[in-house]
């Protein structure tokens, strides 16, 4: 392991976080909260002016990271992000308990959205503003943001990057790096930047626009208050807006980008775009018809519906309705697209649109292989052939997506207090969603779970975040290893 | 598709039901049963023996059939059996809904051991046998047993067997087939007839020791009356012996061979076999702990726990406790264990050890390779190397095991009340054990389910025992296609 290189680049993060640190400080002033409050949040931006300084002090004679510790210091910026962030909330006294800080805290990067908190109205604005804003920051990946504005990244960092834009085909849409992800990085604050203005013309105040559409934009889903959308002058429309909104962020960046450079609409005919919409059309369709009995009119209904699957297809979270209320079948349809999740080089989270393309591929070719043994079924993708090698590495992710699954399902089930509770909060962490159902549905909250627990769920949100294997790496023998060994 | 040799098998098959069915007739008699119960019996075998020799009067020129004819005879063969065999019951006005009889009968031959029935006494003593001896003769497999008894079977048949005996590796004996099916038939025969010797000595009235042991050796689990085994004059032996005796008929059948022809306890050096015995102890520790609570003797709570992990993971189903009263984190090992399943070559269902430890090796080895992309790992099994396709062709079991399953599970959740009972009913029936959890638990059963559904679980059962493959192919494009290609 390259020990200084590592430690510059973490060092350089925990800057990064300073600096992002003193917005909600500003909101602090602004709405002229308590000394305490603000003493918080200047200490842990001290703090981290100071460890960051110390941390990237030298500079290593060359930026080259291999594969493995690439994404090692992924999985490690993550936590530390995580871990640092939570700090304001407890030092001001609202989360004092240190694992509940970091559950929420690290529920906002991993663009989660599930939360310890049963009252929102014991944060202070300031701590609500840094609470989505995490969201805004992790939804494209705080080490894109972290490349788009450091200098002299180059094509060195390309494992950083590998390893943290998620889904499995990540198209490179220009040769140097950094540009690649300003481009990402402008389409991302501009989308967002409308919807804010957008939701402000629709007469949601100000501070309440641009923490939705952090949430948005993230994928995230933390809420603003605990009277959800009610307060504002016109609801229906906000739902409509925020639901529209979030299906935006829920399509892979890249197609934004082709749409720009001149290829227009054509660059939506993506197999993965269209698949994503039809299943939200789907899902939308089937849950209208299955809630209807408990709405006054059909259109409230359908907007119900597409608020709703919109939010667990696109991993965000906000919820309009009490599902644990609704038919099974409604629920499960929701915990289906829960593991789909979103679309490849999106913000969302779940296994992803373009991973369930394939699988369904595999194994419609293998009821077409059955009994010909001899046959070869080639597979295509946007009319390209999937590799067998891609087939296996997805078979491989699938295992290892289902083991690690099991391994955390076992470790909350010795506290829920029903199957559909364990089931559902596991899946809605690892696939970075928010709400479950049961004891975790979208009116309650992870409180009830101890420490150990409230630690194994804030693993399974960064490991679904990073698509596992970064977390995974951690304990692998070989990064154990190699820790012990110091290179250059 | 050779229609005249599939009509010619099915017919031969047929006549063997009939043999079958003159054993609860001779019951009927030997009790002394009402007229109509002994008409339900002879008619359905009168028509058998009509309806088989009509389908075998002309045998065809040659006995080959290809892949997917064989698998497709072979699914088929079961779906076949299972309607003839429910007709008793329907003629007898003992469960007069045929969907009902043919769910009862195919959990029967399938050994999975679900019920409609949440009344015993309503059944003959001959219905109670048939019903019980179902599980013994799908067991080891009809087709083996038909494969053994049927003359000039040779080589020809090789792919009936192959799709007909569970589990990832089926290393052939001998060379010759019938010769195969034969020695396996004998060791199962013999530790059948063994553990109803051992019952008898224990007390328990030789009826209720045969229909036991024919459920114990069949790993089916189907109950002989209301009471259990409290009726019994030593009811905790009782579950000792049936305990251990479950967990003989889950090992691979193969190694008692071995021992057999020489190889003496070395044939249990087995990576499966062990690792078989890992699971099983080691879960019966942990639900010993998990359910000390509820019993007054820790002897008790061990003797419960054993009995009910050797009948989960050997997916027997036999239940001596109402676990839906224990522990979730209790409840969960039990869901696990119903996953695993048996050993292969077993008459066992389930994803089967051998899958479950190459699963669990190539996840392992992701582990290990991550971050160190260009490391090859060889996986073993046994000293042997795992070939790669062999892990393609497990990856791809797993992938349509879930998507089956899934859409299983969306038909049943139309009609279920809560998650964990529309996944259990899933699980128990897809992995052929018996008893679920919530509204399908041990002490309740699965005549809430409409007709449809019932289909669907019947469908599950069939699909879970054969591997899914079998089933599939009557749906795969190719067979629709060749039903309407008549060849010679």
């Amino acid at each position: 392991m390259k020990h200084s290189l590592i430690r510059y680049f973490i060092g350089k993060l925990l800057q990064v976080e300073a600096v992002l640190l003193s917005l909600p400080l500003v909101v602090s002033f602004i709405y002229q909260e308590s000394t305490r409050q603000k003493l918080a949040y200047a200490t842990v931006i001290l703090g981290l002016v100071v460890l960051g300084s110390f941390l990237s002090f030298k500079k290593p004679p060359q930026l080259r990271l291999n594969a493995r510790e690439g994404i090692f210091t992924v999985a490690l910026s993550w936590i530390c992000l995580s871990m640092f962030g939570a700090l304001p909330l407890v030092f001001s006294g609202e989360i004092p308990n240190f694992f509940n800080a970091f559950f929420e805290i690290a529920s906002g990067f991993t663009t989660t959205g599930s939360s310890v908190l049963s009252d929102l109205s014991i944060l202070a604005k300031s701590s609500l503003f840094w609470r989505s804003f995490t969201h805004l920051i992790g939804g494209m990946g705080i080490l894109v943001f972290t490349l788009a504005i450091l200098p002299n990244s180059g094509s060195d960092t390309v494992q950083l990057m590998r390893a943290e834009v998620p889904g499995p085909v990540f198209g490179k849409i220009v040769s140097k790096l950094s540009q690649t992800a300003r481009i990402l990085y402008t389409i991302y604050i501009s989308l967002t930047a409308i919807l804010v203005l957008v939701l402000c013309l629709a007469g949601v105040p100000l501070f309440d626009s641009l923490l939705l559409s952090f949430g948005t934009a993230g994928t995230g889903g933390f809420g603003v208050s605990n009277a959800g959308f009610s307060i504002y002058p016109h609801p229906q429309l906000v739902e409509w807006i925020i639901g529209f909104g979030m299906l935006l962020f829920g399509v892979n960046f890249n197609l934004y980008y082709y749409m720009l450079i001149g290829y227009g609409l054509s660059a939506f005919k993506d197999e993965e775009f269209k698949t994503y919409l039809a299943i939200v059309g789907a899902a939308t369709l089937a849950v209208t018809v299955g809630i209807a009995g408990f709405y006054s009119s059909n259109s409230d209904a359908l907007r119900t519906a597409f608020f709703n699957v919109a939010s667990i297809m696109t991993t965000t979270g906000f919820a309009t309705a009490d599902f644990n209320q609704w038919h099974l079948i409604t629920q499960m349809i929701l915990i289906l697209l829960m593991f789909i999740g979103g679309s490849a080089g999106s913000t969302a989270g779940g296994l992803k649109v373009t991973r369930i393309i394939i699988y369904a591929k595999m194994a419609l070719a293998e009821l077409r292989r059955v009994g010909q043994p001899r046959r070869v079924v080639s597979l295509r993708f946007n009319q390209k052939v999937i590799e067998k090698s891609t087939q296996v590495n997805l078979s491989h992710y699938l295992l290892i997506y289902i083991v690690v699954f099991i391994l955390i399902l076992f470790s909350v089930a010795l506290e829920s207090k029903d199957f559909t509770t364990a089931f559902t909060a596991v899946a809605t962490t690892f696939n970075n969603i928010g709400p479950g159902l049961g004891e975790v549905g979208p009116m309650a909250n992870f409180s009830s779970y101890s420490n150990w627990n409230k630690l194994v769920l804030t693993f399974s949100m960064l490991a679904g975040r990073l698509e596992i294997y970064p977390i995974l790496i951690l304990f692998a023998p070989a990064t154990i290893k190699g820790l012990f060994k110091q290179k250059n």
